[in-house]
């Protein structure tokens, strides 16, 4: 038997145990152990609760405890996450978290430790919930080169976007429906902003390239200045709005990585993950295209995830799992303006066929988009392909004479 | 250092020395080994290879070899792949392999010789070509009861239909390309009359639920019934055909599985995978829908995962990948005609309106579908959900009043 403790009892903790507790035997078979939770870490009080002799508030008990081999994480994060998982590891405690925060800012620094410790970090839950990604890119793929990861991988902007695609619903009312669904927070700004994403597409950068990439590093946007004029474009042109996070390997050993919202063509694979719905392609140079899609969070899709990596850790105790990448460099991201890339811009003008007439002057080529009732002066257009310091610089000339930018969106190649 | 043997220098063997050669650093990196290759069996010559010093047309030379610690099997068929399979794991060498024909009759066998030898059988390659699929099967989702898992699982006919579907190609032409292509062997029997497919959904079968799964227990229709009135109708229904294997685990324990083409609806994740590409779908009780994408066949992509495979051997020389199932059982699979369905039937009466009348007086409540140009007498409609026996047994009396039946093709709840 393997005594485990849970750190945590919201929502993913509370999964944890659910999943533990509903599947026991056939994990048991599965991890060729029984797993049985001695502590649950929580300062509330759970009065009634079928597990009311495993909850503890001190943290200390867990740690002094030579019993607890395997410790989840499921706080979320930094302080005191980031504490408890170090000194668990330093007291030869394996840990499991769902915690992207933790391992976008801290993963080299705890999977040194965890080395240094023979033991094992595990983090599947922390991108995609429920959906395999981790496990994949560090395994099955281990015979590729990855030329590229990207991906839908925050599901509360993916359901606002799909609402205002489907629905015609603005920006403020999908967001205002998430957080009545329970699907966006009050304070939404780590969702809306891209942060989480940006958290994500971190960790599987640093994964699937051997060196730690920190959110700062990443150009990050959001989705809150997405307009149904801007959806409707989208349409026109053939394809849909997502926020996608994206990292290229480039020839020169750096990377291209953003966090934005981009067009995406029908035809692409990931045009189609609505909802909450997550979608992750990853490039290989053998593999082609591979992508994964699934339910990217929620109770019980993010709870199997870790309890995956707990029956992991039982199966390795002894052999360690291959998870491990070094620590960042600050030049290791390239400016997100070097790449190149053609923009869908939404601009205004006094008289739009004369803005129009500005925008092919100064960009070249141009499409021209249309949508119904536009406002008054409204034009919009997709440029070729360019560096993106080409792009902005040319923005700034369209400005300068005269014409208000709306919204530039990237046009993505996936 | 590793020594390993490649048995058979097809297009997936040589793919696999490709991809060991093209990758020698960062696999050593991954497996923490050097992986070299000592033999290539192949009863053919290959002069000027650069790996000419390897080759030898004798297994005996490989059996004997106590250097050799993995044996690649990438001969495919049965005839000699089973037998030397089991001489190399009986002779303490572990095996990777990506032969569905051999997993799919012989699993339950192997599986048992490399357990009683404390040593790898592994064979990720063998459904979904570069997929990640057997790994996430059988370790991500161990937290999940997999209620269902339903697939595009083979190439050549999702090339086919596409054609079918998109440039209006009929099934004769549609083959005639893929086999000009290069995606259909001059005899295709063995994609277009659905028996590879249905090798694939056995071993997943076998994987997911613990019992093995023989091709013989599963009812299997493949797709040269399908005609472009099918296509056309399946598009007015609002959706498209696909060839789908699909494995269910019922509440008497019993599992209802098929092989056979399916409308599925545009929203369906599965709809929109085209080509020769692969899009397995597994549902799980905690995680909800997980869908897997990507090339199933080619070279390079099945290379990948049998090197995957092999960095995997390597890494678990010590601790065994838990990778097993029991052998079967005559009645573990439930006649397919207990499921419950509807059915799209396409029908041809001396009139039309007279036979649809019949057709809604046998069936009860049915959609009526139309179609530009229809055959004189033709008539198609879609039926109620009935157990399948009772399907039956109504179109027989459809047939009995005089309607020619064209086609029925079942509606895929996917």
């Amino acid at each position: 038997m393997v005594e485990i403790a849970v750190m945590g009892y919201g929502v993913v903790g509370s999964g944890v145990v659910e999943v533990l507790t509903n599947h026991t035997e056939s994990i048991a078979k599965r991890a060729k152990e029984e797993i049985r939770i001695k502590y649950i870490l929580d300062l509330k009080d759970f009065p009634g609760s079928p597990f009311a002799d495993r909850f503890t508030k001190s943290f200390d008990t867990i740690l002094q405890d030579p019993d607890v081999k395997i410790v989840v994480e499921v706080m979320g994060g930094l302080n005191p996450s980031f504490d408890y998982v170090k000194r668990c590891l330093e007291s030869g405690k394996s840990v499991v978290t769902s915690n992207k925060e933790l391992v976008a800012a801290k993963g080299a620094e705890l999977l040194k430790i965890a080395q240094k410790n023979n033991l094992n970090f595990l983090f599947e839950a922390s991108v995609g919930g429920g959906i395999p990604i981790i496990r994949p890119i560090s395994q099955c793929l281990a015979a590729n080169d990855v030329i590229e990861i990207a991906g839908i991988l925050n599901g509360t902007t993916n359901f606002i976007l799909t609402k205002m695609i489907r629905d015609k619903m603005d920006f403020a009312d999908a967001l205002a429906l998430a957080q009545k669904l329970g699907y966006a927070e009050r304070n939404p700004a780590a969702d809306v902003e891209g942060y989480d994403a940006c958290r994500k597409i971190c960790i599987l950068a640093s994964l699937a390239y051997g060196r730690h990439v920190y959110p700062e590093q990443v150009h990050t946007e959001g989705i809150t200045d997405i307009t149904l004029a801007d959806v409707e474009y989208a349409s026109a042109w053939g394809g849909v709005v997502k926020l996608i996070g994206q990292v290229k390997m480039m020839e020169s050993g750096r990377l291209q990585m953003v966090v934005c919202p981009m067009f995406l063509s029908r035809e692409s694979q990931l045009a189609t993950v609505d909802d909450v719905f997550n979608g992750i392609m990853v490039r290989g140079d053998s593999t082609g295209d591979v992508v994964f899609y699934g339910k990217g969070a929620g109770k019980l899709p993010t709870a199997s995830a870790v309890v995956a990596d707990v029956i992991d850790c039982v199966k390795h105790f002894k052999a360690r799992k291959y998870l491990y990448w070094d620590d960042g460099a600050p030049d290791y991201v390239e400016d997100y303006r070097l790449d190149t890339m053609a923009m869908f811009v939404r601009a205004k003008a006094a008289q739009e066929e004369e803005g129009y007439k500005t925008a092919r002057k100064i960009f070249g080529e141009i499409t021209r988009l249309n949508r119904k009732n536009p406002e008054q002066g409204e034009f919009a257009f997709v440029t070729g392909s360019m560096k993106g310091q080409e792009l902005e610089e040319k923005l700034a000339r369209l400005e300068a004479e005269g014409v208000t930018i709306g919204n530039a969106i990237r046009i993505g190649d996936l």
